[in-house]
């Protein structure tokens, strides 16, 4: 009877093996995405992350080259009616005034002040530069990023009356932790401020500084009085990281073409364009705001001029169709949309 | 007599425990820089990677600060007397003369082509700055990288007759790897051409693409006739990389102060002064090409012109003790200096 023991044990450590091979299928089975509904969105995303990161399959990416892109404004967070850093830029203007007051009676400061948003709302395109330009250079690269971070502590959306770091889309959270999950680097490529987006980058997103691309401007290398070294923000344009200056920035900034790119208007159609150029399995994702309820409704038909930075205009809709770029509908895709949503 | 076996038992324990830690400090014992001399350069690199990886010391960095910045020619790597990159540039010239005839007779291609290298040495800036554009600039991005890729696999280093990605420079690979064994960042901050030094960054050093700052031109971005989207690398410089621009595209390509920096020349003394301005433990050193025997010596009192590109002039020297930059000997603190040596 000797040998009973020896089986019992060996049956012991199969019924153990079979045990854990439950629990790690049960937990590759947890669904990654719990706030996307099932649909063709959803099932896109695993398909693709599944293909690219299964050994043997013809699509396998190497760790090393997965590389992921995400636009920022209106695909990972709300950015209607106005970009917070254009909120940002516009709340600093006192301060601006207050150092330099000069430039109280000067246009387009006057208006600013004047907190007229009818007027403000008018100011063509190159007084906004002189906004841009007055609040977000001349300062030190420090000084510049304390006061961002400072900004986000106390200013709130209108409509949530939250910090704009909670108004993050959670489907596309969930989207960024599986990717990463599965080996591929998230970066933001936004048409916002790459300084800007790099202060709050890391706490909101997970995404490190050095994975943010970003509209940039130059900075200037020099010494304070004690002989300290310290760079200056100059109102010296290097990338415009908006339409082509999207894969040229990601060129720039990340030397390699990404697997998968995911924006949500006319500016990131050239980033997903390049994306899906590649060789294999490429994913390009495009959110649509058609949801007046929850989010906003700003996609195509819904009547905003073509040339709206941040629009979804019909054509873009049929090119991604034709192209077979997948569209996300907020209101069918997303069961939830923010996490402090109940 | 029944608490004997539970004291024996946690004497085993004990036993096991006391092995266990011996083991754990016989590994943390290896020594991670066996190419290097016991002297002060090595101690300063173990020093600052055991204080600032350690909890609870005082200098300890949070493992998503930890960036590392190399420079590479004369640090990573031979760069005398001809940076590989200028090599590629002028071996290219033919091959760009057999695109446009028209340059046969034109300088400085002239002189290139007629293989005077006495006469190649002498070419004025603005003639070296035309082969540069014309070897450089023009191609697409995948073009530039696969002609790149093919001349380092023939091209050879005339002294050693190896190919140029042989001539790294083993104790330097050795700190590459202990700093992101630490959890550090390693990356490449170079005068050279970001484009050319991430064709082979990732096989030669460890480092991906995306962690070589380097002098950087502009992309085009536009499609082919059957529609296919590509980039063109334009003669239009976004970033001179070295002396000041180098903390200016560590701002611009990382957003983040290294905490340790590696450089051997004038070019890069802001980025050592840079990363030295920064609180808490830091780390700055320059390699000193003293070794005519087994390298080169072209340090301080070697004679050569203080504006030489790659020069490390008595200044430099000076400099460096008086801001507590360590200066790494090779012919002292370097055991072994390449792989293939014996």
């Amino acid at each position: 009877m000797k040998p009973i023991p020896f089986f019992i044990s060996v049956a012991r450590i199969f019924a153990i093996g079979a045990l854990l091979a439950v629990g790690a299928r049960a937990h590759a089975q947890t669904d990654p995405l719990p706030s996307w509904n099932d649909g063709p969105s959803k099932q896109a995303i695993v398909e693709f992350v599944q293909a690219t990161t299964t050994q043997g399959n013809p699509k396998f990416v190497p760790p090393e080259a997965r590389i992921a892109t995400f636009d920022q404004d209106g695909t990972l967070w709300v950015s209607h009616p106005m970009y917070s850093q254009v909120m940002y830029c516009l709340e600093r203007v006192p301060a601006v005034v207050k150092e330099k007051p000069e430039l109280k009676n000067v246009e387009p400061f006057k208006t600013v002040l004047s907190g007229n948003r009818e007027a403000m709302a008018k100011l063509p395109m190159k007084d906004l530069e002189k906004i841009l330009a007055a609040t977000l250079t001349g300062m030190s690269v420090e000084t510049f990023n304390a006061e961002v971070k400072k900004w986000f502590e106390t200013a709130k959306d209108p409509r949530w009356k939250r910090p704009y770091t909670e108004l993050t889309y959670l489907p596309m959270q969930e989207v960024l932790k599986y990717l990463r999950t599965n080996g591929y680097k998230t970066y933001i490529v936004t048409g916002g401020g790459q300084d800007f987006v790099r202060v709050y980058s890391e706490q909101t997103y997970g995404i490190p500084p050095e994975q943010v691309v970003g509209t940039a401007g130059g900075t200037k290398y020099g010494y304070d009085k004690s002989g300290k070294p310290f760079l200056t923000k100059e109102p010296r344009l290097l990338l415009n990281d908006n339409n082509a200056g999207k894969p040229e920035g990601i060129h720039l900034m990340i030397g390699r073409r990404p697997y998968a790119a995911f924006g949500n208007s006319t500016g990131d159609r050239q980033m997903l364009e390049y994306t899906k150029a590649g060789d294999g399995a490429r994913l390009a994702m495009l959110v649509l705001h058609d949801d007046a309820k929850r989010e906003y409704a700003y996609g195509p038909a819904q009547g905003l001029p073509e040339t709206k930075v941040g629009a979804f205009p019909q054509a873009l809709y049929d090119l991604a169709k034709n192209q077979g770029w997948a569209v996300i509908s907020m209101k069918n895709d997303w069961k939830r949309i923010f996490a402090f949503e109940q």
